[in-house]
């Protein structure tokens, strides 16, 4: 019953890394990180990466500059990590994190206390200091049903910019609703999320994340006028136009 | 850990026909039906079948007719038959069975004794008389590696056309090599197997092989002649071509 291991991938494979990742994504799923939708929905963001050639796009690089101003911008920023933002990118959550020093709160679809322990755990052996989200009695994001809904008091509840990889529509809309700036990581440009949201960066998130801190790094120099510029001038829906744009020309190739 | 079941999803859901089956393909991974990488590669078709808007396209309905026509002319038909078809279509590939009197032949990327039980049980239940691909001893096709290289002596190994729905590039291009005609059925028109098959179904599986078996009903009143023009008026590569015309479009919308 078992797929490929990483270390069996012949690293001349012209899909190697989408590979490594689907093997590390496997892997997490037998942790109990991951519930049967979480690798479903993997290979659905497979599909559409291969459409976007499996790399970050000029969009994509625009929506990250944005995201990272944005977030330097925020008072509050929060980070929600469900199942498969904690296979992936347990590492580079963190570092973000700290770049910013923003909270990381669990947030679960198919929310047991076994996976939010698991969760925890990735996250804290990446180095996390504080992981919300695990509380008994959380506060309730208005419009959605337990456990979506649930929104610590130091993290979702008072958050203004809201970082939320491969969330689904329901939460990214009650999230705006909220009054929040919501920014995803979502490889469907057409995606209800995608179209929600306040900045979505269509890219992978193991390419994203890593970018995202980098652009952090860059433009924490700059003064705030400067990062109001930035967030002024980006258009999330022509940006999401510019990358359908990218797939449809490598369906036309 | 666990996804939904398709009773708790309401009918009036937008997308309630593939949550439903998604919901089927999870189970099928929990009796043992389906390998890990299953899974991801029915979220890969979700995407893409999202892309088709879900539904049959012009182009899928030629490529269906062809393959019908196709397999009618055959003097040794075989069904090729995975996880995830076991998983999605049982009863409709019995029953095209029986309507082509075509044999039945299981073929695995990871193999397990399990699974190959598992796979036999589902068809058998399913109403097949006879299951191919069990034997100790099978023959082989040049240019595999096994277990993907096995041939029933009296399927795959002496089959002039072959149904192999989502099948991958190796195994494809090796039963071409080998002088047979291949009939795949592949939501992505991209594919190296979509690429490689002499007629690709881009369509859900769930949806083409009920289809198909119309088709056939329909054809085998023809005379030989008119089933011959069928074939030799199709192109695979301009069919492709309509159906990534199809997802462009629903790209564009």
């Amino acid at each position: 019953m078992s797929s490929k291991n990483s270390q069996d991938i012949p690293p001349d494979h012209p899909r190697y890394e989408s590979l490594k990742v689907r093997a590390r994504v496997v892997d997490a799923y037998k942790a109990g990180i991951l519930a049967d939708s979480g690798l479903i929905a993997h290979g659905r963001g497979e599909a559409f990466d291969y459409l976007a050639g499996e790399k970050t796009s000029p969009a994509a690089e625009k929506a990250i500059e944005t995201a990272a101003a944005t977030l330097l911008l925020a008072e509050n920023p929060v980070i929600s990590v469900n199942g498969n933002t904690a296979a992936l990118v347990p590492g580079e959550v963190v570092s973000l994190a700290h770049t910013l020093n923003a909270k990381i709160e669990i947030n679960l679809f198919y929310r047991t206390p076994e996976r939010v322990s698991a969760i925890e755990k990735v996250l804290k052996d990446a180095g996390a200091r504080e992981v919300l989200g695990t509380e008994e009695n959380p506060e309730h994001i208005e419009g959605l049903a337990s456990p979506r809904s649930r929104a610590s008091k130091e993290g979702v509840y008072k958050a203004d910019v809201m970082l939320v990889p491969l969330e689904d529509g329901d939460r990214a809309e009650a999230l705006i609703s909220n009054g929040k700036k919501v920014i995803t990581v979502d490889l469907n440009p057409l995606s209800r999320t995608a179209k929600t949201a306040t900045i979505t960066i269509v890219d992978n998130l193991v390419r994203a994340i890593p970018l995202l801190t980098g652009e952090v790094e860059r433009l924490r120099k700059m003064d705030k006028s400067t990062l109001q510029h930035i967030v002024h001038d980006f258009d999330n829906h022509s940006n999401l136009q510019d990358s359908l744009r990218v797939m449809l020309e490598s369906l036309h190739e």
